[in-house]
């Protein structure tokens, strides 16, 4: 098939049709949440608080981290394709800074709606950044094959369906995923790897020469990679309780991701004939920790139940780089660029358990009364709260997000197979140059540097 | 004509006199701040206060996002040519070095001058970095075409008059520019530009290949684009009233950037012929939003607000690139490496705009009472402050940048025209080896993965 | 000699049998802090204390800016080898995720142990990787020449030994050293001097091809310099006191920082016979200054302190890598790929005098009378505490440093040397091929951006 893959006109009106619907939007719904607005010193004033109360600084930090991680680190982490540098940073800048303001609308409505307005703090752009996030998740397995203007429709119904999905997890069965093991990644899993099926593309194997890094690319990816993986702990504490919640999520995403480490390492070494490392582990492997303790960090997981946790997800993360996407893809046609099932996927869901079963084993004894009360959200004095109803709660909550996933990704997928979103030829994957002006190759490479080829002589 | 780029002598002789000059005159002026005084103690006991009330805890999160910006950002940003890398990233490391130390004192000297001595806290710091960012930007327009000995000479000079510039603003009209949309950008691009008009290389051409990007080197522009993009919510609220100001800029410049993207890229694909995205515009125009809303962000500029001014700034900012800066080159010789015209120069007299606009609309409805007078830095009882006298100022502020820059520039471009600062020939412009000991090739490029070439056997 | 660097076993057997030794002991070991409980929310309801008294909001900013220093500044630092860049990044990645976690326990043993339990909080976080750091550091002197095995052996050893050091110094000298000068920059520079004396290889010239950049390859590292440069005033403040403290700390580093860039160019400039830079000066020596103020910087030090210490360190610091690097491999066969003896050891000497010299001078004029107490961390109505004293002591400490370090590198360096670690081969060294799949040079180079190579026709 041939595909008509200018984007001239198809790519600026999307850009600008989403853009003015934000405009709209915004207008009409969003104002500034009360420690945002002017107003405040008003009610500062009147109820004789310090500046320092004000929700920007206790999570403002964190923002930040967070923020890096969605733009530099998914970014760069897809910069290890040796010849789609532009558009793994490129798109990914893209999708994310539409979604972040479609995510602002869809979070605000369901859970910072109040007399008719959308009101932003600081927390909803974090939580922003986190529906990104699962889109980041999604686009690493389609990564390569498709056009920005199908990863924008893609970003506009998944960061929808992620809201919905949100909304019913945190509101509806009232479960606990700070740091998203269920909400971002086990959702943006599956919903990436059902699209990508449903694009399968027999005639990849034409461009698989490009399918590859090229030692410069795994440099750039590495930087992704490490602000990933140093960022972390902010990630899994960015919307926690204040006070011990936030510090104990940041030890908790430490401990794990420490841990994971070692043991993609130790795999990666053990699977390789020669005991070489690959690359591919050390850049992906290694973030499972933080992906599989996004619900339970910020609970009495301990820190050596961290360490269980990251021990075991690099593990299972980099054996499923080593046998199971090839599997995938061989035999259920599962075409997953970066291998988001292993970092993403099978890690997401063994967060969801983790979180269940560390929920289900919540105790006064553990947290303190006032401490378990709060750690799970419920009035200290009610008395039908109890643990094992949570933990069941919080398994319930993996199969919504599975469900939702699936269901959801099939649609989009179905949606993204139109062949008129200016898609690249199966021969023509994962290069730069169909949707980029790209430089020339210098003709005479590099100029040496011997004195002879300048011109300035000395007197 | 010929030129001895030879800097032996020139480059160690500056760096050191400088170097010294900023020892003793530290020495004779700057002492710590209060909150940063070991005499904290005493006074902390005195008035019963929180070590949290110190100074540092409200800003140090943003200093350091702020000086990744300056360093990092700035930095990398301009190492897109394909030959320029080491200089990019180094002579800006080296003009911002000694510029923050030139800045804390002049800055000093007007703002934080008692009783014989600059207080310097972390407020300082941030100020200095801001003051440098403008010399960061006027760099941009001259890259390439300079020696390290006119960049610090460059700096000497605009850090004074940014100061002198600053002060008339801020203290003399009073205006509100915390994000510096007039003070830095504005200023900073005028000045830039009409050294780089006073410097016209007529001979240019002969360096255009070196003019351009390669593949990596974008890459590495882009690690400089997204520190900025992602850390730009910092620069704009870094210097804000604490509280409810602080987050309202990050939240409104977090907003304009988000719609800045998706206009530069409808842009770019829309002024290519075949729809292909040009990464000078990716790597510039979606900044353009963080500039525009310097000044108003603070404000109670709206999230819709901040929209639109993204919204309109991505498109100016693209349009730019694509007819401005050609017209400018071949026009009015204005030779502007880095197309700051675009990114910092319209966007920051946007900005200047915006914020009198929105300045001049300012009412206790929408500010409080409390929140007006603080917002304005007025007393609350004080009944001579007025929201259009405001906006007028600020409008003021605009013209008095723009004056300064021109003449400031004009004066400094015919100081750097001397010809015994060691500048380079026309057609070793953009290069790095005439200052930099470049590493030769290496002879058999890669050594093959192949277990051949390598002794280790296996017993 | 042949050596076998199949790490098939080898490394996988290392890395499971250390991590499942830390699942063990963090296992027996180690609790949250009481910050990090959830029994904090029971002790501030009765303390009546506010969530901002966590120590994680006064910590965990400088926590984040240290861990990117440990992991993207020392990492990338070390990619200026042109084929070394996987294992700079990857080794360092590897060798710090396991030192955090030994970290945790040895400095937990020493300075958090309760009741049976190590009580971890971000506190700990931040000592731990200040103590990889120092293992960092070293790594620069063995680059290129060990196998990720003894990377993780001599990890074991060395942060062991460098917590007994710092509780010799800490505890029982009461030496204060906030930034490390000694414990953490002198304590790993010459441990790490003299395992590569021990490992001392007379064939190394057979790689000295590969012991050189390449002109991406500098770009990378400047990534890891800039990192490190920014986050220094973090390092060095973010376990000093709460308030004047940490911000004084920040405020010296700033300065000494700037400083020591302006001269490390200047010196670079005047050393090379055209006065051409080289970047080996440029991504190290800048550095130095933030390395020698590291005891001082939370003291009384004055910025103009900061500035001659900075200025004196640059110089000293290109001096040693242009004259002191090549003598020491020529004639004490000290082999020092990274040049740490001229970025940490000298600086690292000068910091501890420097930090001699300042505490002797204390006195409550200027410290005040709560000042001088809290900052040397006596109570402030004990009588026979005294300034010169203190000043003895830390000069004691830098010599118990000194004598660890050199009798720790010594043993160390001699396990290091059994020939069962797989070590690389004279000739293999600074090759990423032989511990890494490599991936294979792109047959034809790169697509060129033509249509004509480009499938997609427009109809």
């Amino acid at each position: 098939m041939v595909w008509n893959t200018n984007l001239r006109w198809r790519l600026p009106v999307t850009c600008l049709l989403l853009q003015v619907a934000m405009v709209v939007l915004f207008g009409v719904f969003v104002r500034y949440e009360a420690d945002a607005d002017a107003h405040w010193a008003d009610s500062k004033a009147q109820h004789n608080t310090s500046d320092l109360e004000n929700e920007f600084y206790y999570r403002y930090p964190s923002f930040q981290d967070v923020h890096v991680m969605i733009f530099v680190g998914f970014g760069f982490l897809m910069t290890f394709l040796q010849r789609y540098g532009y558009s793994s940073v490129g798109f990914n800048f893209l999708l994310a800074a539409f979604g972040i303001q479609w995510a602002l609308l869809m979070q605000g409505w369901f859970h910072s709606y109040h007399e008719g307005y959308i009101h932003v703090g600081v927390e909803n752009l974090i939580n922003a950044d986190f529906c990104v996030g699962s889109v980041c998740v999604a686009f690493g397995a389609i990564l390569g094959k498709v056009s920005p203007v199908q990863l924008l429709i893609m970003t506009l119904f998944q960061v929808t369906l992620f809201s919905v999905n949100e909304y019913i997890l945190l509101s509806l069965l009232e479960v606990k995923d700070a740091g998203g093991s269920m909400t971002i990644h086990t959702f943006g899993a599956y919903f990436g790897l059902t699209v990508t099926w449903i694009l399968y593309r027999p005639g990849l194997h034409q461009s698989k020469d490009r399918q590859k890094a090229v030692y410069h690319s795994d440099l750039f990816a590495m930087i992704g990679t490490l602000f990933l993986w140093m960022y972390w702990p902010s990630f899994n504490s960015a919307v926690s309780n204040h006070g011990d919640a936030q510090h104990r999520a940041a030890i908790n995403t430490y401990c794990s991701l420490a841990a994971c480490v070692l043991t993609s390492v130790a795999l990666s070494s053990a699977l390789h004939k020669k005991g070489r490392l690959d690359m591919v582990h050390i850049q992906n492997a290694t973030l499972a920790g933080g992906v599989a303790v996004g619900t339970a960090a910020e609970m009495m997981l301990m820190p050596y139940g961290s360490l269980i946790v990251g021990f075991i997800c690099g593990i299972v993360s980099t054996l499923g780089f080593v046998y199971l996407t090839p599997f995938l893809e061989a035999r259920l046609r599962i075409q997953d660029t970066c291998g988001i099932h292993n970092l993403h996927g099978i890690p997401g869901i063994i967060g969801a358990i983790v979180g269940a079963v560390t929920a289900s084993c919540a105790t006064t004894d553990v947290y303190g009364i006032n401490g378990l009360a709060l750690a799970f959200g419920f009035d200290g004095f009610k008395t039908n709260w109890n643990a094992s109803m949570q933990g069941k709660f919080q398994a319930a909550g993996l199969f919504v997000s599975l469900a939702m996933a699936l269901v959801g990704g099939g649609i989009v997928g179905i949606i993204l197979k139109l062949p008129v979103w200016g898609q690249p030829a199966d021969e023509n994957c994962f290069e730069d140059s169909v949707y980029w002006e790209i430089p020339e190759e210098p003709k005479s490479t590099v100029l040496h540097p011997e004195d002879s080829t300048l011109k300035p002589s000395e007197p």
